[in-house]
């Protein structure tokens, strides 16, 4: 009973995910199927790519991850499927899986040429439908990776949140990453980097207008109002507000620049964080 | 393990779908559930009968599809299930599966009245819950279709999407049947109707302000921000915009008339499609 | 094949729902999930548990009822699993569970501090993900509840929706506790209740600019337009209006008072409903 996790931006107005599971159970009628999110921006790759890198490893061992956001459908860009940390996955080769597979350290990629594996025919406008969804039901099935297509060797390279980078002044240049549903601005830098660059100490972190001087260990701990440091459930640094929404409150946006740099003067703490609230 | 298909108008912030899928994996627990959508605009029989008629086929045959858009329940509607295309469907009797039906070619439909097969007491105001679920489980395990209430001889007939008519002056008229998540227009004309009124031409689709004259494959062959014509992954014909909305680019929704029409004078292809966009 | 309903305020547009599923099969393979909702507010514990108590009893029997509304995560509130009522409810104590519990009568709580049963390291901010989601698993598995932890025996008391009242004035005070996707405000009352407080009579029901006068069985049976009571699907009286929502006709919302009165001068019936929706 192996698990198809799905990942698109069609959205949940549509019956178009409804149809592509429906092509699955049709092949797998044992296939597990759970949605990771359809409300994707349409066409964001890059989004799409972190919420995938961030959820596959919670995932058993042997899961089938199907991600499908696809502008340039019908178009020479390949169809993939591949084997990364022990996990599979499909879909568009268009920059999706980048992350994934440098998390994993190692991967093996097919192009989808099998015509025994797709629905025949094939569109070349909803290949989710009928390449991406067969693939992920055989696969599924137990079907060997090797079966479905030759090797593509140079996957296409997608956008990969930015390493955080010291700069000439001091200070850590790195960014907004990705804003969750409760507003928490969740950065570039991942918490074991705090702690070596910042041995013991406190850094600040600044934005254009703002900044946080507090860390706090979970949201309860922040004061009302104030932004904060925290690392987050995914082991990144975040910027949070208690009971608010930090992306609000400082005006950042996925993409926007943050840094890092140690307290200084003028760094004191102080209990009222009404001065970010302005910022 | 049948599959179930669901399709209502509830939403997703309630627990209506929720409460359905509990009463139906009380009666069939192996029974393998599947959104189609939950949103549908309330009370919108159309757009329902629509979705579920573009979906239903790439599900397995013998799968139940649960579908309650149901704004007379409670009155004297009739409850219904039927069989056709060796799929079951369930639901008001209101028009929401006579896309389906007609595309089937047979059906055999009976109106649900047998009580052993309900919640009791029913509500007049959730036969989702009290009636159509209970019924979609007992066709998951197996019941027949007869044993659940008295034949249904004239289901009430719904809209279904106006076919595509030649007018006197050469023009075939046709409608927007569908925007899909993208801003893709769905019209009424069929690919294979497009063949066989303009064999080997080049028809120009027209609206009220603007016209679409290029045909393309694929999204990504179109020019950006051209309108163009498209055999969509439903085999109707599409108007696009690659990577951008044919909505808002043309202004156009659902029900809105075009014309196809044979290209002429005044219909050199251009590489420019920004006329259309002011249109 | 146990069952899993989840209920977070986590949204559909992040992968945190998927990553609770992914643990949760990882733990127990044949667990049945099913969504009761996700778009609760941020942080709304008592709309959630509104939500929970109208939905858990149409389960099967043995299910367990994930619910992660959880502002507090990471400070002192406790972790939380219980049996009632022949289900399981796994989520955190801050009164989600209150309603439930009334409503069964008797339950068994545990506070979830079984290191055996989290996931390790525990994070401060993601118990979701970290503790409710495996205990959810592991009581789906057949794990005794009293393995997950000491008796928790003093949970926090939610917010349970109002009992009405009789005033001075011979009315009865309620309030508005839900407002379903179509826009019926469901009160306070019991439908049982306004059979013992007006038995054979006619009540009006009144609020701040508007009352409903007629008592329908049915939506359907409502004259277009005019707001209406019903004994909705859940039990309750409910303010409708047939093909329109109530809350937008009258500009009622949750927590809004309202007040049952007997019948008197002024109260004629008419068949226009114009004047409420001026109220």
């Amino acid at each position: 009973m192996a698990v198809i996790t799905l990942l698109t931006d069609f959205g949940s107005r549509d019956m178009y995910v409804g149809v592509m599971k429906g092509v699955i159970l049709g092949l797998e009628p044992g296939a597990r199927l759970v949605d990771l999110t359809h409300d994707v921006e349409p066409g964001d790759i890059a989004g799409a790519a972190f919420k995938l890198a961030e959820a596959w490893r919670f995932f058993p061992s042997g899961s089938v991850h199907l991600a499908v956001v696809d502008p340039g459908v019908g178009s020479a860009r390949r169809p993939l499927a591949a084997r990364a940390g022990g996990h599979f996955f499909v879909g568009p080769d268009n920059g999706l899986f980048t992350a994934v597979f440098e998390e994993a350290g190692e991967y093996s990629a097919r192009e989808l040429a099998s015509e025994a594996h797709r629905l025949s025919p094939v569109s070349r406008t909803f290949h989710g439908r009928d390449i991406f969804a067969p693939a992920a039901a055989w696969l599924a099935r137990g079907t060997a990776l090797e079966e479905l297509g030759p090797p593509l060797r140079d996957p296409v390279r997608g956008e990969v949140p930015a390493v955080p980078r010291p700069a000439a002044d001091g200070s850590i240049r790195a960014a907004v990453v990705h804003v969750d549903v409760f507003g928490n601005l969740v950065t570039s830098i991942r918490g074991e980097q705090l702690e070596q660059w910042f041995p013991g100490g406190e850094p600040v972190l600044e934005w254009d207008g703002g900044r946080a001087r507090r860390q706090v260990a979970a949201y309860a701990e922040a004061p009302t109002g104030e932004p904060v440091m925290l690392v987050g459930s995914s082991g990144r640094l975040e910027i949070s507000v208690n009971r608010d929404s930090a992306a609000r409150v400082t005006g950042l946006g996925r993409g926007d620049g943050v840094r890092l740099r140690p307290a200084g003067r003028g760094d004191e703490r102080r209990e009222s964080g009404t001065e970010e609230r302005r910022g």
